[in-house]
């Protein structure tokens, strides 16, 4: 970076820390976690051409840049504190940066955020956020704490209209990839979009579900593989859990429900980049979750049901299996 | 990532955790900083062509990256706690994966430091790390602590022997360029280019001057301008301090004081890559600097002093100004 670009970089990300001890500007950020609290952290990198397409606007990005960070701490019921930012840059463009930079504010602003640290250099486009978040000691949710017998859920978004129910994001990316068969009006595209461009994290519903869900997952990967991870995770003496989940229970929007059963099925339980929370709970636990949705003003449906003996399960609403041909979850390490 | 890929990385980073409650393999890492102590952060990136060449051996470059890292902390008089390793990869390589974290773990290991998270992906090589240390509430060393009438003094090897003096990074690098009228001999680059590959961060050094040194930075983009930032954060009412510099004062190795006069002087005073700690105390603090070296079994050298007047003057040791003609201190933010 030239020191023209340093003194870009300052203009659009220097901002005074308001909860830190020491913010941006020294070779280190402090933060200190409250009496009684566990600093809950999280890395993600996003790389141009595979988390996002150059086509992006750069606010869109920022915000999705930081949402998706936000998203691992929604899954382990954190406290968004701080986050630092590390970015490569083919070229330091004040348009390009003032844009990323608006985005990541103003999603931080929302969560009451610092931005304490980071890194900049010259390179092919690279975002690498870290986040930091607090939770009481002992009470963070896990991946391995699901039980047989208990409820699966999934969050979804409370009104029809709004943007970024499951699978639309894959919806979206078909879209773009000019897949044949979509039932997608053009003036319907710009909303899908914001599904895949801006996510919204749960973080309400993540705090609201401490002491509550037995275990919690956000969707990145897609639902089936993620939910994977905390099979494997829950299983004692390293043999998986296993699912019986009902594909016709899957919250969907309007514009999922145009399409074919089979783009469906794959958008819903295999689409990725959708940021819902995946968790457990005991059924005694039901009436509790339902409170936690309204809390959090989140929405949360149940979608299946955990068992004692590995495997998963996908049927509709007849009881007939549902086909998961793009699943292959022998791989998958928790 | 195919899932093999996931496998790889797997088979190569996973380690149990040591210190942290809960390693890689959640949403989040739980990283709990003793009573008492704050959490010093700090997040580096690594791009191939700019911070490492593509024929570096990857556990040098593995080491590398954790050093520059673990070099931040030093410089705030953080003990090391833990580690992320965000990586974008364009292939799985099964050796470059061994290799890599061969280098890592190794240099974690002598820091007794936990990698605690990360992300993987596919995309040009990005080593993004962000790392975590702890240090007593109020007693980090800072950029900001300078004052006038302080002594500067900067770490280095103890033996003439030992890789990685001042200005060897740089001086390896300018062997790598082909430039003329370089003075070593063939058999001394391996040697020398173990200072741009192999740097030792001056932790233990870093630990030793709490409550000794006034101020405390890391030298990676060159002493003279590193210590802007110094002067700088340092300077009452947004205007610098100043600083006396004696280059004839600045460690070097034998190799460096092969090459001339004013090579030496631009890879001691601009060279970058150093990671020695270039820091402040007051003179009456002389005694405890010494001691702090001692005790950390790292050198130590008073090479000038902090002036309240803003200004950088270089002089030798007869007092004649020494030229820095790469240097362009005033378009530096700290």
């Amino acid at each position: 970076m030239s020191l023209g670009e340093f003194d870009l970089i300052a203009r659009h990300f220097t901002r005074p820390a308001r909860r830190s001890p020491l913010g941006v500007g020294d070779d280190c950020a402090l933060i200190a976690p409250a009496p009684g609290m566990q600093l809950a952290v999280s890395s993600d990198m996003l790389v141009e051409g595979r988390h996002f397409l150059s086509t992006v606007a750069p606010e869109r990005l920022g915000h999705k840049a930081l949402a998706v960070n936000l998203s691992d701490l929604a899954a382990c019921g954190a406290k968004p504190l701080a986050y630092t930012l590390a970015l490569a840059l083919p070229r330091a463009d004040d348009t390009f940066l003032a844009g990323l930079a608006r985005g990541l504010h103003a999603l931080a602003d929302r969560h009451d955020l610092d931005l304490v640290g980071g890194d900049t250099t010259a390179g092919p486009l690279n975002l690498c956020l870290t986040i930091f978040g607090e939770v009481p000691t002992g009470a963070a949710l896990l991946r391995s704490g699901a039980r047989p017998g208990d409820e699966l859920w999934v969050s979804h978004p409370l009104g029809e209209d709004e943007p970024g129910w499951l699978g639309d994001a894959r919806l979206a990316l078909e879209v773009f990839r000019g897949t044949p068969g979509l039932r997608v009006p053009g003036e319907a595209f710009d909303h899908l979009r914001l599904a895949m461009e801006c996510p919204e994290p749960r973080v309400a519903l993540g705090l609201a579900l401490r002491g509550v869900a037995s275990s919690a997952i956000d969707v990145s990967d897609g639902l089936l593989g993620d939910l994977q991870h905390v099979l494997r995770r829950s299983g004692p003496d390293g043999r998986p859990l296993g699912v019986v989940l009902d594909a016709d229970a899957l919250p969907r929007s309007p514009l999922m429900r145009a399409q074919t059963a089979a783009l469906q099925h794959e958008c819903l339980l295999a689409g990725g980049d959708d940021y819902e929370l995946l968790f457990t709970a005991a059924p005694a636990d039901h009436g509790a979750v339902r409170a936690a949705g309204q809390r959090s003003a989140t929405g949360v449906r149940c979608i299946g049901r955990i068992t004692a003996e590995s495997g998963t399960t996908v049927h509709d609403r007849h009881g007939h299996r549902v086909a998961t041909p793009w699943a292959s979850f022998d791989h998958f390490r928790s």
